[in-house]
């Protein structure tokens, strides 16, 4: 379905070439000062044509608010926003549609459906996150004035140019990898989206930055596309966010992170990393942390049994190069005739820059969501009256009087 | 919620100690044959004890069907599954009852709940998974028999040892890299259950399993645990499998996978390496394949625009260290007082050989859930009359006189 | 929430005075052919100012498909429509807006939201139905085409002249009583839509239409407002829909009308006259009817244990008469002060004309959502191999050789 | 599908013949002191067996709590509750085998699922009701402690015989016509349990509580059934309850008791007599009440919009007779073979007095789950710093000064 979330849930439309683009968000919480000025600016990270990194198709994406505000407020009800498709009529034929773009959903959409969009990608064009974009705008709205929570992502890799410190457990030079990794969490501690938007690639490291321009030039010049990686951390998440068993928080950050186009991988905290280091390694101890607890180290990711433990949350996306390329193809049509297809026009030779907000708005979406889900819960037992008979041990205070 | 999947769906119960876990599943295809003897062998492979690479303690976890089936065969009625926890008493309290385990889930649960089981991890314990497995097994004894698809997942590494050879790409030596990948498709194309099951560590190849024993037996013998890796792969998918634009195949499946616990990386494809291979080699050229298309490659992992495509799926998967060692840990209790804890008893050195059908399960309930809703749009759509006049662009048909 | 349906899906959107109400649709089956003119005829019957017996307001509500058609046919991804609101900035306060209207949503809105539209119904207005009738129409266009499924509603009753026969059961004269049932089911068996649009009350009987427009004129000419009832008859349905046990057809009928503004009861099939008849008089009985069984009687209303028997489908709906009259009335403003309110400018002094098409709607939308699930596991059954072995009884074939 | 619910979710298991029936109920408030002693009254209250005036067969059936409770209370994890079947063995076939009955399951279940339960009503036995009761008394514990909810139904009506004194609307006799409603409000606000349960027909009121007994005497003696009413209040809900615009309380009012077996009809507050009450009557003003508004009447039935306005929440509902009846009935076999059924053993004779409690636990199941959404909201929003530019309009304090 086109639907996410639960508590606030949203639900997408739009093809590439329709009349416009957008969505409706449910579970606003009803009185938030909300223009369309909050929205704007995230959309506007995501638009084609910001640089000659990007494709050169200008197309503004402006926001308007259909309905769920009034005078400034929310009112709590759905909230309807929509961008107009600049040009949605179909184009006149050309090679393209003959073949199914090699990696691109034109085949796989047209044996789900029967039917398929006549041209463009229809509904597996990247124009349809604009609905996610807003919707994660708002959430981060809320997000930010009721608890404080920033959310940044930022582009860590393109093609082999990669700037993680972080890497595979090194049992021989294990200080050292250690201490790495203590200098990635201070990294991700700090980060935000001045530094990220300091630079087309929106790396927030100048140098690294530089070299993965580099490399996204020579995909441009050749008529290819290359991938990348990006990292995103979630910071100031209450405890207690994240739904057993199913809905832990790293499986529905993980879920919205596969959805969004392009996507091959995810890692939560040490991700595939974790897999080589050792228990008495791995265990992030805690301390006493204001009248939390804390964690000296931070491999869980902030998520510990797929609940939010108070410490920056952070995770980390491979995307594929973009399926559609100009350099010649050797495949066959949708009729399984071969030849060759080179598309026309000009493409994005790496999505990433442009993905950053996407990212940033799906993170936002889950955070939203578990955090609404888990209000209900401590509201709602909060009105128990207080049982003097309960066992300390159901309370955890067991070792009071050690 | 405990929850997962929309047509065919699941909800499991059950704590570390309470008197039984087990789960109901909705959606269940009336007229399939089946009784505890198909759902038995899956939960028999997960179950504690069956090795000394294990927990030696030995639970029998007999399955009972308690409702949705008659005389041998289901009636597409709720089918109730349940196994006895056979000591179900919590303990007498510890020393681990006075500091929560560090990265297990104690102390987020009882954020998030304000009282948590006594002791035991409650409803975060691996016991939970039963009924996954249970209704994972439903799941795929029709997988097999509608469609004659097959799940294998299989121990791919464990710590530093890692077997799989297709990894970043290698501009210098690109013919030799394909050559990796290609190899490795060829495996995952004939790997089967027999090939898994002939050792302890649940790897098909006795070389690499040999010292993937080595590594498990290492952390055994240091009260410490070790994290790895687990690859599975899905043939015989039919094409049109996947919900866009949020339900995407691989985003459900990275969902199902990251609920599994310990879990802290999904790769669908090519995964990270994905991100350094250029657009014109990542791209999976297509050819005719008897009455549909195939591709020459595969790195998509069977999916493109989140729908499946014909081809195999396969994904890779990063486990964490178990957080439960022997070995003391400087934490605190959970008032915060400094401390030493030192976990009693023996616990799995490396939960992988027995997460291997439960990560099958799980692939199984997520190709099961998606078959159901595109059988549901395409016998919906096939009653529509045939319309001359249909534009043949729409049907992806405009090549054909080409 | 604002959505509506499992497998057809609706999130409608929109408020009396923002920019435009619409509404989303998920899961509209691929390869529809569909245009505007296909939902306008039924938004035209909802509208506004279409006769001197409604609200003198003249709002054109002309829809526009936003996305999921292209060059007139469904492509099966969301379907977006929406319609402008004509005036949408909120007026000038006025008395109104001091106080809350007794009986309707004023005061139960800022209870729930701690803020509401600040004049006008906000959501609580019936143009937020817009959504759902045009949802709805898309539904009806498939239903007839696939399944020859025919909706028609009627108003049978205005305040206390009410047009229905068929009454409590009459031991005494058992055979006339059971004689206008039969007439019933005649009557609903052949009543269509040109016998409704026929006058403006929307009564397909021309004799009791005029005895109820009489009563609606009464009530406008006396600035106040009267309620009625409405039948609704849904023939051709197939057999096998309705979920058990919580989503009977019954359930979800009952659920779908009661959402409706205004509505105060529900009766499925015989109602509440049903708790009067004896069972071996209500017991509908089989006969068989080409290769299905019928029912020779129909006082289950074509739906038995939640499931449709292949019978005609009806019930009987009360509506309230509307909150906003022209009479003064004593009541409070929303800070508890004394005072008198009477409603500026000419309201509807019955709704029930212009709910036809509204019960029509979501009449389809349950009997689509229910045909889809039912598609889905037909379908998905199907595939199960032949099984020889399964036993007579469980195929219902015990009685085979009687 | 099996589940009912959002926040407050339950899924229930269990046909007539199978091993067990039950329930998971996820969304349970941690912390809440629970044991099997809170949930067998009611439970015992729906049991067979009870009194001459229904099916003499005697189950204890004894709830089991499975999992989600420790030491006495609850962890807010998925709570399984259990009934053993005690005959679970289905019986030698018989006549009734041969025949589907009139106006039961056996039919519809067949044509839905293609197979069905041997004998016995399978997952169409009122046993299903079983999980629904048990998760409904964790509800009204909850509802009870935190806001001293209280939830009560009885029988008003069996057959012709009926209690209910508020009619249709009588403009020449008006004052004695509201004298009735203004009566029957009385006795609503404090109707109790002891005096439903002080006799077996459960109808507080001694005198038509022995009409009703002799008519559904007559029915037994005769091997027939019959139908009746049911009257049920809900006290002391708090305003904000019910989600616009699909999930109106009266919508889920309305689902939850239509998808009680036998159910006919619904009515919230005035009900199909309000559709013949003019507007200037039916409109409840409002008064001021503490620091909330009342209403001097309560046609409205304590729902306006959709949602609770803090008075009593009242409905009404329609039972039929129950389908299978002694007395011999004409029908056909599944075949379509003619032939006579005559049900062998004793059944209900009227269903209404074990319905009770069904009644009064799916009422409680709707007000728990719109409870704990709309703590969801407030608690959401609360945390929206105060803004002092929000005009008073949207805060309904325009008339503040008047």
């Amino acid at each position: 379905m086109s639907s996410f979330g639960t508590a606030y849930r949203i639900a997408t439309f739009g093809e590439s070439h329709c009349k416009a683009v957008g969505v409706i968000v449910e579970g606003v919480p009803p009185g938030l000062p909300l223009t369309e000025a909050d929205v704007q600016p995230q959309l506007s990270r995501r638009r084609p044509g910001q640089s000659n990194l990007t494709t050169p198709r200008d197309e503004k994406d402006r926001v308007t608010i259909l309905s769920g505000t009034e005078m400034g407020y929310t009112l709590g009800t759905p909230l309807a926003m929509m961008v107009h498709n600049e040009d949605h009529r179909p184009k006149d034929y050309g090679e393209m549609d003959y073949y199914p773009r090699p990696s691109h959903a034109d085949y796989t959409y047209l044996e789900k459906y029967g039917v398929k969009a006549s041209s463009g990608g229809g509904r597996s064009s990247a124009r349809e996150t604009i609905g996610r974009v807003a919707a994660g705008a708002v959430a981060e709205k809320y997000l930010k004035l009721a608890h404080g929570i920033e959310i940044v992502a930022f582009v860590s890799g393109v093609g082999l140019v990669n700037m993680t410190p972080a890497g595979d457990y090194e049992p021989e030079q294990e200080e050292e990898w250690a201490d790495r990794w203590n200098k990635w969490w201070a990294t991700l501690k700090t980060v935000n989206r001045e530094q990220v938007d300091s630079n087309e690639v929106r790396c927030p490291d100048a140098e690294w930055a530089a070299k993965m321009r580099q490399r996204i030039e020579r995909s441009r010049d050749e008529h290819d596309s290359i991938g990348g990686t990006m990292v995103c951390v979630i910071r100031n998440v209450p405890t207690g966010l994240g739904e057993p068993c199913f809905d832990k928080l790293e499986a529905k950050l993980a879920h919205a992170m596969m959805s969004i186009p392009a996507t091959k991988g995810f890692e939560i905290g040490s991700g595939f990393a974790g897999a080589g280091i050792p228990g008495h390694v791995h265990n992030d101890k805690f301390y006493q942390k204001g009248d939390k607890l804390g964690t000296t180290t931070n491999f869980s990711g902030g998520i510990q049994g797929g609940i939010s433990n108070g410490e920056d949350i952070y995770f980390n996306l491979a995307f594929k190069p973009a399926a559609t390329i100009g350099q010649s193809q050797p495949t066959v049509t949708y009729q399984g005739v071969d030849g060759v297809l080179a598309a026309k026009g000009r493409h994005d030779p790496c999505v990433l820059p442009r993905a950053v907000s996407i990212v940033e708005s799906m993170a936002a979406l889950v955070i939203m969501d578990a955090l609404v889900l888990q209000n209900a819960r401590k509201s709602t037992a909060a009105l128990i009256p207080v049982d003097p008979n309960m066992p300390p041990a159901l309370r955890g205070e067991l070792g009071l009087g050690k």
